[in-house]
């Protein structure tokens, strides 16, 4: 069918991510290890309901607002991979009593004021930082951790659960072999942190959760979990980490175009940070904030190699191609731009629109 | 009073914004220049009325939604600063019908287009480009420029009106005199395009939009109009220019403190691109995507120069700051984040938090 494209629209292409997701549920089953995908990536209840019907049970999700949404969609088996945000105990506290609520704690402080203000029992999982540096216990700081996990084990309302990770330095990995490399190590570290902590008397479970690493490695040995979220739609970001194929990609922003440019070969698309989002990525010291596709009947053709958005703004997007694409392509063309991370695209809408022309709907991270 | 902060959430500061409304009308009426500021970086009809009150009776706005947006809000003379974008023939028809519409074109097939599908006449600007490089004729391109002029002089529904451009170089200046001497050619390009099209017989107006621009100059001679948007709240980027003073950015995002880490005294916030956004700036080649400021039952104090929020990802941001605000701060906290660029942060929202608690709701871009 001709899909209705008028301006900047966020476009599913439900196959490939039907295939990304049996894919995932596939490797995980064979790998013996327990799957509880993060949702935040896509966030929506009619997406989420593909994996149920693939016997998936167990989510993760980014926010309390997140878990509440999912909740009410029937999910009973919630992870917050996210630091207790101790300002929303009213809504934690709720959804403790509805659900099989996980939380992750990274301080004894945390742990105590969780604790006092909860009316019913939790699951608590330690954050580890085994080496990305954003959030969580050190992973050699075994003194910290050892206090944290006794404090959770002997706090009423908080069920030690097990160590969780989110080794986002795999996004900056250069090669697969490398992202094997950090996950291995990763690996090593959170088998130390559960002999350690299983020696003062705590038997916990471990937990990962990137989306590279999840893609590439099949042997999860001394791992119980894996959370990722990306893999569902994929991005530019982690084709070019090897995670996955140009084809795989399940989302793109149809964008209409407004102007060309003959003398620099730019085409100007109806199409910006605020449809995109800004993030980037830096090829050959030149900064790309997307990749062009040719729309079709079907959905989107072979992703253009040869194509950079290279400059954007609030609602303009800047991008070059080679001569044939650029001579073949007019004002009031749609092409469809690919993008460099579609967790932030995709959080930019409350709805798809599928190749088939169904509109998905999703929530919304703020009011 | 205390404002009830359980998430990020959306704080704006009413009475810098209508400092920073009310200078820049003074502005404009001092140098004898027509005032139509931009809204795309409040999109919000209450805040429109804060502009209609104080006399403004035009605007420009980036889409053909937000156009119909602020008609609905009654606004009568609206011009769409975006090259047009054919595909959406009916709702610029329907706004043509209903308001003095202006409309911004910069190719001769666009203009053909255009007229083509009108039922009614519309005002023309030619757009521009003085030298950004983002998008318009380029200001030495007198050929072009004099084709596409003769073209929509000659349509009937075209009513050719002025040139204008957006000198958004500035915002890459490293001080104002920079900005005064990138503002000093595109008038003087302007004024060469003027006189060479009023020898071709046609009379134009000339209007100039930047934000760095209008905050800096006082002269505005051979100039018809000025279109900033940005001032209503300046940002971080408009500090650094020179632009503004910290104490007139007039929007920012309280976020609660969920974690902190004393080995390399950082604070780790829930706030994150979803709630920010993901423009950044370079300081001393560190990569800053805010600064902090401290809540208080006023709104938020002076804004912390040595914080510095140096990570962000999809919900997190983490910020190190001097060693006595990184001591005075705790998990369950509160702080003021300031945005480097106040037009993608806003845009994520629907509704701002006034420092009096009440909440002003806004347009979304997309659906």
């Amino acid at each position: 069918m001709t899909l209705p494209i008028h301006k900047p629209t966020l476009l599913l292409d439900k196959d490939k991510a039907i295939r990304n997701i049996e894919r995932m549920i596939e490797k995980a089953s064979e790998a013996n290890v327990s799957f509880r995908p993060h949702f935040k990536t896509h966030q929506s209840a009619e997406i989420g309901s593909w994996f149920s019907e693939r016997g998936v049970t167990k989510i993760t999700v980014s926010s309390v607002d997140m878990a509440s949404y999912f909740a009410v969609a029937g999910w009973l088996d919630i992870l917050i991979a996210f630091p207790v945000n101790v300002r929303q105990g009213r809504a934690i506290n709720k959804l403790a009593h509805e659900i099989d609520l996980h939380l992750v704690v990274e301080s004894v402080a945390t742990a105590v004021t969780l604790n006092n203000f909860l009316g019913t029992t939790v699951n608590v999982w330690l954050k580890i930082d085994t080496g990305h540096g954003r959030t969580g216990i050190r992973w050699d700081d075994l003194e910290l951790l050892t206090d944290v996990a006794h404090t959770v084990a002997a706090a009423p309302h908080l069920n030690l659960t097990g160590i969780l990770t989110h080794a986002g330095q795999t996004y900056a990995a250069r090669s697969t072999e490398e992202i094997a490399a950090i996950y291995a190590e990763t690996a090593r570290r959170l088998g130390t942190i559960r002999r350690h902590l299983q020696a003062e008397g705590h038997t916990l479970l471990v937990s990962v959760g990137d989306t590279p690493a999840c893609s590439i490695i099949e042997d999860f040995a001394d791992i119980d979990e894996i959370r990722p979220g990306n893999f569902v739609f994929y991005d530019l970001a982690q084709q070019r980490l090897g995670a996955c194929f140009p084809d795989d990609i399940a989302v793109g922003v149809a964008c209409p175009i407004v102007a060309k440019h003959e003398a620099d070969h730019r085409i100007v698309l109806y199409g910006g940070a605020v449809h995109l989002s800004k993030d980037s990525m830096v090829i050959n010291e030149e900064v790309i904030y997307g990749r062009i596709a040719r729309l079709s009947k079907d959905g989107w053709g072979q992703m253009q190699y040869g194509s950079k958005l290279i400059l954007i703004s609030q609602e303009h997007g800047v991008f070059t191609t080679d001569p044939f694409t650029f001579d073949s392509l007019d004002v009031g063309d749609v092409v469809v731009v690919l993008p460099v991370h579609s967790c932030l695209t995709v959080d930019l809408y409350s709805q798809y629109l599928t190749l088939s022309g169904d509109i998905i709907t999703k929530m919304r991270t703020n009011p």
